[in-house]
């Protein structure tokens, strides 16, 4: 972990100057010295509390006895040290027992739990669910629901899919309807009965805290009894699995939330993953039949309300992702550097007669290290640099605030897609780098590569990424995002090619952003979203890959600025992952925008019947 | 498997032209009738005792009580009905009990096995260790060994690697020495007793069989008592898990050979991966110390011996990770037919009051299917192309034999490498197209590709096959095998340019050859090679591409001469998977071949400390 350590101070600190954060209002209070603590703290808890039992978790999976969950003590154990840590409120203002903590520090201090094992997870449920109803919730709701999560009483899950509606929530079924005619008179908000069933919920169910607040969405009746189609007919609910009065007490009533099924995942096994029946008469509660529910926000906005919640979780996937990532690289390095085997390649052929070397000495594991090491360090990056847009967003002046919200919405499939595909392919270096090794369970890099396969499909899957990011995000407002982002990579090309060392990168990268600018005129000349959006897929893969070199470039420009007797190794270490991914990586681009460009039709045009 | 039948008999008999083979001598008894009922009988059993087992042998794991390894019940009935089918000796003469069939109608039987349930097993090992007994073993140890594992008493492993060398097989450091004065004298081959530690051995302990023949490599002592450092210490030996006399009779005695521990692995767990220990005394036998085990060939020739051995082995890892690519794609295939969800995108976008459509109907999940299909088919139909080449080498007339031969050696670390790679990719995009319930294990997606994760490790891993694909095949004889490779493909692209429909591609094809061409001289221009091998593992993703599309080529050829009324849906899907590769995948060789001719130093040159 000291290895992420200094990465982070190298990010947070050297290149997006957390510092100067704290000549913000909100943040006046802190100091460097703060910042640290908190990473301390984060760090200690990981270590002690999450490493050692990762491995628990994915051999004793949870199992549902027909009225509780059953995990190993590990879990309570370390959800208990997290809640305890006060990082579920890390982010709140003082006055409501927050640390007032920028996100940026909140994210890097949330990185060591996620490395150590992240499928006993840091709650980040919990926490995006309290803050989208500090937006959209009454101060109600505010006060008994969102403070009890984040003073760690009660945990938090969001309820969207549906079996028949996993990606399509315009099909969703789940009914709200009004309970009685004072519905609207409840302190708690308006009151609804909730009938369906919801899949894939993560933390849906489980004894780790003495409530669990759902947040659902349903679809209200129009005044045929029908449900409205598409999107425009879902709203959003509070549905807490144990019903509680104004003061936040359990009133000691059941609601009919009943847990009809775990899931049995290929990995990610220390969170719970479940099918939720609401309302179908396990638990009847208060003589009527349905979930009690109350209403979040108004009729008929619960989507919108939701995406609040999305793209933070969204966000969280890319840095989980990450850290699967990281940790399979700090694993493989650690193996390469203590396995001999092999003698090193030399002009004259191998000596079979001296002794073997350890195997990062060869040039194909050195590959498959600096490969992991572009790609996570890399992801990373991007990451807190989202993160601090986030920053940005909430306390920038008015413009800062519009353009880091801006820069952030294009970003936001990027940072979730591209480390979900390319840190899983880091975690099938690292085992290759293990050999047989890393095919067993003695070792664990395999579970990192299993546990990093869900990223690709939850919060939004691959396709959904980029539908969005090419069907939205490069041509809402004209194209605005996207001329932003171009316009912010494009200062960081005039940087570095003022730097002797950085120019040929700098001219790669200013190619590379004119392929995807151009390539996404190309996509849309037709004005025809089935063609453009046929090789979405590409399309996001080449995008990413332009962001992540720039990303790498920015880095490099700030070790260019260091003095050069700082961080030598370090810094060697972040040229030779720059000079990688712009050797390696960045010509890839050329393949996936050629289809884009083309506006290819190959696949969609494939005959059902010539599969 | 219906889909797989009818794919292989289009590449065996429309393609490849299996029945021409019964002209000669040797199959002159065979017709595509004898063929047909092979694959008949192959696909029968591998439907009735390998597809519904599948997850049962990965949920049931092999466990060790010390004595003996207890498996379900279904691996012992899949492996009687295996060797009752007569596949084991499927290619062996008439007189010795086979069937005498072609190379390429064996590996196209076997197939459904592979696609079935490939942890299960169709026994390979047990095949290739008695093929290599066929051509170095003497008469005596021909008939009490290769012919017992030939009818299917017993099984055969091969037993290279030990735990301080994996890849690095010059420094094992298992002993054998010569048992007794009248060592040489032993009907069954000179007698040694052998001391050491074996890991990773496949099917190294079981009950499926009366008894188990390992393949053992290992160094005799000098006079100096001391190992001959190097490969050319290294000699090959049978040591039997019993011990049996020159009847093939069991003698009683179990041989000193201990199962040290069962490897618990990620994947293809119905077979076992074991450490053995030779002659660590846990079977003192015949008063001695050391296990027994009888010369193979000569001394210090063994590697030279086992080399046959793992040629076919490499190739049968490629078919297995074939099949695991074209399992998953049926899965998927299904699945995207038959799961509704979302609407199909429109020029006037969504409508969300119109049902929902089956999910292949969207852009994005064709691209996975036809990249599924594209990947796996054309890896289907490379290792096909092999197996022919096996048999030109084994019946065609010196000529014939001597260009098969060397072919097959320039593209034998591509069929086992670019499938492990390719189809591992198919597996995952299987899970992806899934969504949620790809991540479960109710459905067998999951299992696939953990089962596939190995393919890239044993047998030589990817590096070792990108090494040897640089650094040997294609450089010698003068390059000879790269030249006949290339006047192949040439071939196959003068025929297609003048077919309007494939002009285009040819023209790409003959491109990327030559881009593959130039990149292996400029590799090799300063003649170093830690320069030249710096970036194999790229170089062989490049020329394995270039190959693929090559072999798509000639498939394409081969659709065009058909009758256009023929096969059409089949034929369409099989342009549809060119058009892809063509489109989608050849254009990526450029992004690899750039590193690989600029000999570029980035990873070999970094420093160990700035990881």
């Amino acid at each position: 972990m000291s290895q992420l350590r200094s990465t982070l101070e190298f990010l947070l600190y050297d290149w997006l100057h957390a510092e100067s954060l704290t000549a913000r209002t909100r943040y006046a209070d802190h100091s460097r010295e703060t910042f640290d603590a908190v990473l301390d703290t984060c760090e200690r808890i990981a270590r002690e509390k999450y490493a050692p039992f990762n491995r628990t978790v994915d051999t004793q999976e949870p199992t549902f006895d027909g009225e509780k969950v059953i995990q190993p003590a590990c879990t309570g154990e370390a959800r208990k040290a997290y809640a305890d840590s006060g990082m579920l409120s890390a982010a709140q203002p003082y006055e409501q027992g927050g640390m007032q903590l920028p996100y940026m520090v909140e994210a890097a201090a949330n990185s060591f739990f996620a490395c150590a094992s992240i499928s006993i997870g840091s709650n980040l449920l919990t926490v995006g669910n309290a803050n989208l109803l500090r937006v959209h919730g009454t101060p109600m709701q505010q006060q008994v629901f969102a403070d009890n999560e984040f003073n760690g009483r009660w945990a938090g899950t969001m309820a969207l899919s549906e079996p028949q509606a996993g990606s399509s929530l315009s099909d969703i079924a789940t009914r709200a309807e009004p309970d009685g005619a004072d519905f609207e008179a409840d302190p708690l908000g308006a009151r609804y009965r909730l009938k369906g069933n919801k899949m894939w919920i993560s933390s849906g169910d489980h004894e780790l805290t003495e409530n669990i607040v759902h947040l659902v969405l349903a679809k209200i009746p129009g005044p045929d009894g029908k449900l409205i189609p598409g999107v425009k007919g879902i709203s959003l609910f509070i549905v807490p699995k144990k019903l509680v009065d104004t003061a936040g007490n359990l009133t000691g009533e059941r609601n009919d939330v009943a847990l009809a099924g775990l899931n049995h995942k290929l990995g990610w096994r220390g969170t719970t993953n479940t099918l939720l029946n609401f309302g179908e008469g396990k638990y009847p509660v208060r003589g009527g039949a349905g979930a009690i529910g109350y209403l979040v926000g108004k009729p008929h906005e619960g989507l919108k309300c939701m995406f609040h919640m999305m793209n933070e979780a969204r966000i969280g996937i890319g840095m989980a992702a990450t850290m699967l990532g990281l940790a399979g690289y700090y694993a493989s390095l650690d193996y390469a550097k203590n396995r001999p085997q092999g003698r090193p390649m030399s002009e004259g052929g191998k000596d079979a007669s001296s002794p073997q070397v350890a195997i990062i000495e060869h040039a194909d594991v050195k590959r498959m290290l600096l490969a992991q090491k572009a790609y996570c360090e890399g992801a990373l990056a991007l990451n807190m640099y989202c993160a601090k847009l986030v920053d940005e967003g909430r306390t920038g002046n008015t413009e800062e605030a519009a353009r880091a919200k801006l820069l952030l919405e294009v970003l936001t499939p990027i940072a979730k897609s591209w480390p979900s595909e390319n840190c899983l392919e880091a975690n099938s270096l690292a085992i290759q780098i293990h050999g047989g090794y890393g095919y067993t369970r003695d070792f664990p890099v395999e579970q990192y590569w299993r546990d990093n396969r869900l990223n690709m499909i939850h919060e939004g899957t691959h396709g959904i990424q980029a539908a969005d990011l090419l069907g939205r995000k490069v041509v809402m407002q004209g194209g605005a995002g996207l001329q932003l982002l171009a316009a912010t990579i494009q200062a960081s090309i005039d940087k570095a090619a003022a730097v002797p060392a950085l120019a040929a990168y700098a001219q790669d990268l200013g190619k590379a952003l004119h392929a995807v600018q151009a390539a996404t005129q190309a996509a849309w000349a037709t004005s025809n979203p089935q063609e453009a959006l046929a090789n979405a897929v590409p399309y996001m893969q080449a995008f990413g890959h332009t962001v992540l070199a720039w990303v790498w470039l920015e880095q490099a420009l700030t070790v260019q600025a260091q003095d050069a007797a700082l961080s030598v190794a370090a810094n060697a270490g972040r040229m030779g992952a720059l000079a990688y991914f712009y050797h390696y990586e960045l010509p890839k681009t050329a393949a996936w925008l050629r289809v884009v460009s083309a506006r290819d039709m190959t696949c969609a045009h494939m005959p059902l019947d010539a599969f």
